[in-house]
């Protein structure tokens, strides 16, 4: 196992890094202001324009990618600690390409996608002109297990009919938000992992509707939305079909990968400025006659945050180098393992920073409690906890039977 | 130790029963529809004065306040399972006119107030016809040490002025707020605890101005508010000070153990109805060939809510039954005990609550993210819990000294 | 629900205290040193002797027995106080002849003895002349599931033939251990929970073997000990039969109520002799220029201590209130949550106790190690916690189905 | 960072393993066998050196040393997984003579030994010829903050006279211990941190009394033995002072890192073994109906135990890493990270395998309850985990000043 950088990678890891600090965290206050107070979905900040502008013309676009042909070429092991910083700020990722759920999507597509599909939905995506959503998860069913989904895709002659409500699905809020990976289930009698297929459906197709966009603890999330979207008989052409009727499954696996992992490392990168945050105000503010700093409990926390960072990020680079070298399905529990590790780990580590702001911590006012409610979706995102140490437990198991 | 009720407490536990049935949890939706889109502190939801007129005819009203002379005469003990059950909605307490932080500043007034500012404040807030706000928080200072506050409270001839910056002023978005108490230094030469004071100043007052209202994790709380106030140069006539110069502390003491109480009995009420709602739904989900019910996580939170929740139940009764018994002074060890366990605890049962649920526990469909915001916001409230384990622990030391 | 104590057992309190205070705290070393140090289970230390009788003067005898024919009468509200203060020593409870496992067997024989079984067995053990064991959980299966148990019990004649291997029958190594209560199948094809029978073994019956002692962590709790038996061919008169064939499970639900709930008085008890201990030591040692005590960790284990005796505390009197007044079965579910949270929460205490101690707390030099261990197996005895758990969720999940 | 093994490191693993399963496995109860009953510290089992000698005969000898004129001139990452397989059986380290406190003892004496010291106690130290301890902490002290430590080195002529009492010597109750490198004071006038001295005192110098031993939980770790000595007027020449007068910490120091990081790797070996037990036990036994490999909590202890097992394991090799790369001083907020670590991790793991085991999981039948009980002592040994955390926090927090 070998986490040494070239450097090219730690080029782009100081770009980055100034980047971040000239250009993302000045303007985080900017995009709030920007952000249409009334009607929340109707646009976008533009100073995201600007910065995305900026992060191409630097070359800090696409780092996600591990393709050549497409993205920067990156390792997953080069590429997390560029994700890292990324994550430090919740307007950071979009800035340079990196999104989710876009990420994920354009991933699919260069694996999956015929060249008509490259042609007209990858390439814009790539050039950060639309962006994308993906239909998964349902309200009427545990999506947990994702062979619960009910949503139908049936040929009929030369096109195939979607019908079916699905939610979460995230970035359809957005008014550039252009193209909908939906799963749903082509042959109900075929075997249970074989039922399932995935489809690109075009936002503006009759039949789509956006019913209303969820919150997450009060955030809406604007302009991005997670969105309850109807399909209703919507048709779109039988080579909408990614990969084939009933590899959906197959899709989803080599999609979830990538995605998981990325939002693990973004996720540190979070955790990180938490502590930073507590780190700097503790040694400002003084109660019972002593700095903050100075209290052993406030020490403790500290202390395990920084513990529990490392170690986080250590298995996390275990999880890319085992999936730059292995492949993507011989890691899987690795992938798992961080899966459940990063978010857990950063929820504990914000909540301490919360506790050590005081009420000042919930607020507005610094970026803990958004980012504790967007880190808190990601234990149930892709599969709650308890399915990933299912699966994990599973696998130690099999050591010994 | 006695925690056994009389009939005419089994009748107020009954018909409080009914009436949170019939008339609380079918209007929460009915409450958030009326909410103003736009100008969320402008007005408040209609509803809420319908229910208020209901809870007043069935005598279902002002039941937290112990003296008999203006509440409803119910000991702490007897106030408990009442207060719980009104716990169980966001929208229940206020409905009876048992809402914070009005009914600790009624408390306030009822003990130390003058018979002008029973008049003028008690009365219309005992009325349920305005509400009030409690100004002690500052953002300059760690608030959790009251000694740092700052703000000035400088006699002047007949009156006093007051200077100073509060946030966290909650409820002073609702334009039916009038009246606030607010702590400030008077003699910053005095001994420690003999340097603040607290003071009436109605809203109104030139010099008041409400800056902004903070929000707790994403939700703003409307109409209530979490306000930011500047108090620039505020005069009010020397007879607003509340008992005498120097005594804030005294009051803060007074005030706090009951509003304490308070909290934990409805977070109790909170932790109930979430524990309600994952045993519903983990009954009715499926997932991987079995219900969720029969996961043996699942059932170890279960158990474990179960056993959490009636441990702090019993904990707050005990509590409840020594303010009534030995005074709030000898119980504050115990209210302490409290103030920690009671937050933690619904929080821990409702995140399970969440993650059983999946996404649509962090959604506004279900109470859950708000109820976690907003009890989250009590391991911070009146002291965050590091302040109280410290108390606590001092006072077991003592023991064996 | 009223745990107030009449002067009777308030009596009985002062003087219970007195006596630990003036004959068990100073004889603990004492018992220690009359221990053979070879023959570890030949004998027994004489103090104990001294000590019963001592207590059997004062009244302070077999108070856990409810039935006043036999016992003192107290409910279980009032004993628990008493057994609480017992268990603050690990020689305590012998000395008042309410040690387990012989107030369970003592309970089986009141309830469900004939009265040639009282007269054999049940006067010699309320006279505290000999001891007694419980034959229950077999090396060979999953114990938890009490279905599992393979001993066989099968009639022959006016005989019953006993075959198997028993272990964990604590009490065997102790010389004056005359009789053993054993569970085994008499009829594999009865209904699940009919299978099962008890059975009177007297120790010195041919085909009793005891193969070896268990240690429990290290400790191998001489003269005591945890006996593996072998029972090969055992042959007892069928008049030994307790309660009638298959009746076993009936008999244990009965037995393990009681014997539960007076584990969880000891185990209190323990926890309020480790924070003791942790209390006087952090005021007398210095570290880092002040005291432990000063420390902010120290003082959180402190208060999470107190909290956490307090609830414990109170659910397990809320539990002996309800066997007191609707029953043991109807109070299954709060001894089942205490069996649960009594451990759990004494083992967190006495761990901080070490920790705050240093190398000195896992010594023999404080009783901290060795109370530990002890209440370690309480997390296994009479069913694992997950087995309980697992019974008070379905119990909870049974109130919305 | 780069965790890479060269084919030399990979065939010494191989070995290694082959020598566990062949030598060290089979022959763990052989030594418990052998064990004296009644004078447990006058010998040691014999088995060892049969084993050792054929440790040394395949090159399995002294690996721990990263110095090429005596040891295996491995790196601490190349040392890191041979030391987590030697951890594996309490036995595994004496055999390869790489068991604590020797290791440290020997660093100390190539580092910092003169040649005399060298020819007189490192070579048969390094030969496994006799063994050494440790003689720092002390009873009446808190010896977690070093600076308290009372014992005298006061210089008298040649000589250095000797007076204190230590206790926890490990390793001095073994007839085969023959040499203890002593801390105390020689000026308590100095500089805080250059009061303390260590000085080589052969245990047959007169006045050096071996009090007793201390148990751990109920081992009493024999012939180890942890060892409670008298130093009485205790004479040894002057040339057996350790670098000179005053840098007893400066030794510290430099001892500490390697010891405590070899603590970590054994106990990673130990939380391995615990995991196995654990896998290989769940497959076994079945309660209710199905295996307890299928129960959703045994899961989910299972997929917790890998996790945390991956991360120590990886924190484990970056501080290896460091202390190859940058050295031991640069590499203390990460040795203090593993400190802290890995015992807990390991102690969680065993505590879940004892709990799956049920009461077999805290006898002598498993290793499990003596590996709790022996890693236990590493939360406190070299330094409590709070002195650690302290002193992680505030390099996390001098990143803020």
């Amino acid at each position: 196992m070998n986490f040494d950088y070239s450097d090219k990678v730690k080029d782009l890891q100081e770009k980055l890094g100034e980047f971040m600090d000239e250009h993302i965290f000045p303007h985080e206050q900017t995009y709030r202001d920007q952000l249409d107070k009334n009607d929340r979905f109707s646009s976008y900040p533009q100073i995201i324009d600007e910065l995305k502008q900026k992060a191409k013309e630097q070359g800090l676009w696409n780092l996600f990618l591990p393709e050549s042909e497409y993205g920067g070429g990156l390792t997953n092991v080069e590429y997390a600690p560029l994700c890292e910083m990324m994550g430090r700020s919740s307007i950071g990722p979009e800035v340079f390409n990196c999104a989710a759920p876009d990420t994920g999507n354009m991933e699919v597509l260069v694996r999956y996608g015929t060249e008509e599909h490259k042609d007209k939905w990858l390439l814009p995506l790539l050039n950060g002109e639309i962006r994308s959503c993906f239909s998964m998860t349902e309200p009427e069913v545990a999506s947990s297990d994702a062979t619960n989904i009910q949503a139908s895709i049936i040929r009929d002659g030369d096109e195939y009919v979607v019908n079916g409500t699905k939610w979460w699905s995230s970035g359809a809020g957005d008014p550039r938000c252009k193209i909908a990976i939906v799963m749903g289930k082509n042959d109900p009698n075929a075997a249970k992992h074989k039922q399932q297929s995935m489809i690109l459906v075009p936002l503006d197709t009759p039949g789509v509707t956006i019913k209303r966009t969820l919150n997450v603890f009060g955030y809406d999330h604007a302009p991005h939305g997670h969105a309850e979207i109807e399909y209703k008989d919507v048709r779109v052409p039988a080579s909408n079909m990614l990969l084939g009727e009933g590899r959906g499954f197959e899709i989803a696996q080599g999609r979830l990968g990538p995605g998981r992992i990325h939002h693990c490392m973004r996720t540190i990168g979070a955790a990180e400025r938490a502590l930073e945050i507590l780190c700097k105000r503790v040694q400002e503010r003084t109660a019972f006659g002593k700095k903050l700093a100075e209290q052993g409990v406030i020490q403790e926390w500290i202390a395990e945050a920084r513990i529990n960072i490392e170690q986080t990020r250590l298995l996390t680079l275990k999880a890319a180098y085992m999936m730059d070298t292995v492949g993507n399905k011989e890691a899987k529990t690795e992938i798992a393992m961080i899966k459940v590790v990063a978010p857990n780990m950063a929820l504990e580590i914000i909540d301490h920073a919360i506790q050590a702001l005081g009420a000042a911590g919930v607020s507005q006012d610094y970026p803990l409690a958004a980012s504790w409610a967007n880190i808190r979706t990601l234990r149930l995102a892709d599969g709650p906890d308890e399915v990933h140490k299912r699966a994990i437990a599973r696998q130690e198991l099999k050591k010994y039977q």
